[in-house]
């Protein structure tokens, strides 16, 4: 049996706290440094690696981090997960995310069903629709072939899948498995849907309708300013929708839908990329081999999260090495920069992921910790940042810990060769020199033009992002954001943070509010 | 004259450590509540207000903001700044970006030409040039018109023109105002270029080719990319492409632009979605008109933040507010959290404008300062965000001050009724609850449902998003920056800490490096 202890009641966090600072410029220069980089990184998944060279750590650092691997026994807590006991505590639930793309452990049966077999079924039922409406088989009602699909959901349920599909489209473009364009709708706010719909062809537009409970607003209204917008085009709603949802949602067996594939509670919205929830719309968008080898690089970095060796554990170790910086060298934020446009909205993705799943103050049993958890998280892909917020990070007053991200080749198979080097060169070049920059620095007697460095970064270099290392690369993240709740001993899988907006929010529109809320509620026209 | 200090020397900051903290979970509840809402605002340009009800101050907090304010002679630190003085001092030029949409002192003169006409003559000559490319007098090699204009820039030449355009699809497709569809090309990934290539008809495309000094190194290497493209389609590549630098720039009389336009080193990248960088794109996509009609939304509002009176002068007042908390109140960050997904970029706009103006560690005379500066700046749209990071906000261990922006109507003109409300009403619904449930939260017993409140925002409401709003919701923003720099008295202008990482990535692609740079560029493939 693992226990649930809180952070600071562990000797070795005490002895983290105690260790000595390394000073990271220095160590980064020279052969030390270049040591550094050879030694300091660990295999992934897909031909993937993590090198954490530039993370203020050493030797002496890491055997701590691996004491506290084993005393906060984050492997028996992850085995325990994937083996199917209730980690989800507020909710009661189990926490199955990583078996929608393979088996860790045992068999998990829950309500009589064997998961991994119910999750395995959707696909298919996906993949069979996805290869009918591809083939023609499945048209609209003039017989014509779809061409765009259009996702409707919010949060998790548009986030990680959106993010995939911008990740893959150049992607699936260049190796001839591009299917069908996508769109997301996720806002509210009327202009995002109309904007949406007045990019399209409605006709040839099949919408993915994603709500576990079938009851999210937000996508509620949206279904219906679609369905509006099909009529008056006079087109019939259920001939163009399809809806992602659990079997005992008010959207499992209606009418109004082509189809319906399931998910269930124990996937949560930031972790359901690779459930039915992304499972659709990258089916229908790439078609179902491309998602399934999305899912195999998944299934391959899960299993390296389940070493003990907390060297040998990627996922593990850049949990712990940000426990380290956020716990004890005090560092507020983590910036996600990965060197590639493919994954635009890769951060905005981590940003939901991480944020809602450790921004806790309370531990799994509900009494508050004393201790910071989960970090801000921002990014944008670099060269972009560079132009952009770059400048605090190298010379602002709060240092920020950075994750990169790079690959050595495009995806588009299109470059050009200018001043002797391609941009693809120049891409990698830059994030090279930017990790060096930061750890390193430089002095210049202008304080105005002086780099102090000792800024850490990290960074995954790959080959190229294809599907299956882009699913290595949301399992690596996932794991992450599992064991520092882990150590935190928060609860990542509930979100009982978003309620009290969405109670007050209906009081706003039955007009049952005074004080504060009438007024603005008067001032926004409600 | 005006005289340059810490912010730590000032006897209103120690003031301003010595107040009495609001306790703002109780002043902002009950009938104390409405009237803070009532009276804790200030009016903005364009029907704009801003509120600043849920924030954590009072009348004497106010009090001691004013004689901050006062004391650190920020209105007459603005008039130099429009007046023509050297306000960036690092780089000695002046700072002119304010006179791009109007003029609020004298004029300006710089080697012997009056910097207003200069501005406003660019501008006539990007409106007549766009003028034509809609008439059909300018057209491509075919005698076809241009239906796309692509811009090719990165940072301030993306950033903001990107987020400006995207703030007024929807309105000037209602309007009537859309004349032609704009993509943007930024980063020198090649897939980014190659993807945008792709989703685009080359031969009826109009390419703004945008860099200051022409020398960017991104920019190049994607008008490169570009002329290729051209070339591969057998078109004149010079046909297709315009550009807008500085007049002394190799890109200012090339036979390879079919016309250029100028700004000129006192406008920063960051600040220039006012000068030609913005005018040539937004104009061309939506029309000269449209454009004016945010210059003047953006110099109304400027007129007001030279109001020496703190509570009358939005911009200051939200400036000195953010001091408040930075210096006094010791939170990191700041959400940008825009209810319109019209804004879905602005956020990443103001993360650079003012990460990069704000992020110094060093005052205007090279010394380092002993407080915090600029924080770090985020944000998604709302709805949106509350699906997402929003947990982290109110229920995480760090407190993060809020941004929101609202509008009473949307843009499109298309919208459902669901449950008796539009999604127009939901949208402003869930902005006003989020308001007092991060401000006052609620009690539960279960600690994990439990809200501590005491988490402070602010609004900017608005009655649409029209192209005045925007420019005068940019100026606003762009002020605060200004006045933020100038009490924390740093240069806001330079960016010297870009520059570290451009030199080491141009030793990377020569191949002279050794330590550890040589070795991850050896796993870059590079």
């Amino acid at each position: 049996m693992v226990s649930w202890n809180n952070l600071d009641t562990l000797k070795s966090f005490e002895a983290l706290k105690a260790t000595k600072r390394v000073p990271l410029a220095k160590v980064m220069s020279g052969d030390e440094g270049a040591q550094r980089v050879k030694n300091y990184w660990v295999r992934m998944a897909e031909g993937l690696s993590y090198n954490y060279a530039a993370k203020e750590v050493d030797d002496e650092i890491l055997k701590v981090l691996s004491d506290l691997a084993e005393e906060a026994q984050l492997a028996d807590k992850f085995a325990e997960l994937y083996n199917g006991a209730v980690i989800n505590t507020g909710e009661k639930r189990l926490v199955l995310h990583q078996l929608t793309r393979g088996q860790l452990g045992n068999d998990v049966v829950a309500e009589g069903v064997n998961k991994r077999e119910f999750y395995v079924g959707e696909q298919k039922k996906i993949a069979e629709f996805a290869n009918k409406v591809h083939s023609g088989e499945i048209t609209n009602a003039a017989g014509e072939k779809f061409t765009t699909v259009v996702q409707i959901g919010i949060g998790g349920s548009d986030l990680g899948p959106r993010a995939m599909y911008l990740a893959l489209e150049n992607w699936a473009k260049q190796t001839g498995n591009f299917k069908m364009e996508a769109k997301f709708i996720s806002n509210v706010d009327p202009d995002d849907a109309a904007g949406v719909l007045k990019s399209i062809d409605v006709a040839h537009s099949l919408f993915v309708l994603v709500s576990k409970s079938g009851t999210t607003l937000e996508t509620l209204t949206n279904e219906s300013f679609v369905k509006d917008a099909l009529k008056n085009a006079g087109l019939d709603a259920s001939k163009h929708m399809i809806a992602v949802t659990s079997e005992t949602s008010p959207l499992a067996k209606s009418a109004d839908y082509l189809a319906a594939f399931f998910m269930d509670d124990y996937i949560g919205g930031r972790f359901s990329s690779t459930s039915a929830v992304g499972g659709a719309v990258l089916s229908l968008a790439y078609g179902p081999e491309v998602f399934a080898k999305f899912l195999e690089g998944a299934a391959e970095e899960d299993k390296l999260a389940t070493n003990k060796d907390l060297l040998k554990n990627p996922a593990m170790l850049d949990a712990l090495i940000g426990i380290y910086e956020r716990n004890v060298l005090g560092y507020d934020s983590t910036a996600v920069l990965p060197y590639s446009q493919a994954l635009s909205r890769f951060p905005a993705h981590l940003q939901q992921a991480d944020m809602e799943s450790n921004g806790k103050s309370v531990n799994r049993f509900g009494e508050p910790v004393s201790y910071k958890t989960g970090p801000v998280i921002f990014g944008e892909p670099g060269t972009n940042g560079q132009h952009s917020f770059y400048q605090l990070l190298h010379q602002g007053t709060d240092i920020i810990p950075l994750q990169f991200v790079g690959f050595k080749r495009n995806q588009a198979g299109m470059d050009v060769i200018i001043q002797g080097s391609t941009s693809q060169q120049k891409l990698c070049a830059n994030v090279a020199a930017q990790i060096i920059a930061f750890a390193c620095g430089k002095e210049d007697e202008n304080k105005n033009k002086n780099f102090e460095g000792g800024r850490p970064s990290s960074i995954i270099i790959g080959e190229q992002l294809t599907p299956e290392a882009l699913g290595a690369l949301l399992s690596h993240f996932e794991n992450k954001i599992m064991f520092q709740g882990f150590v935190w001993n928060v609860n990542s899988f509930d979100q009982e943070g978003v309620q009290l907006g969405k109670v007050l929010a209906k009081k706003v529109l039955a007009h049952e509010t005074d004080g504060a809320l009438k007024v603005f509620s008067d001032l926004l026209n409600i």
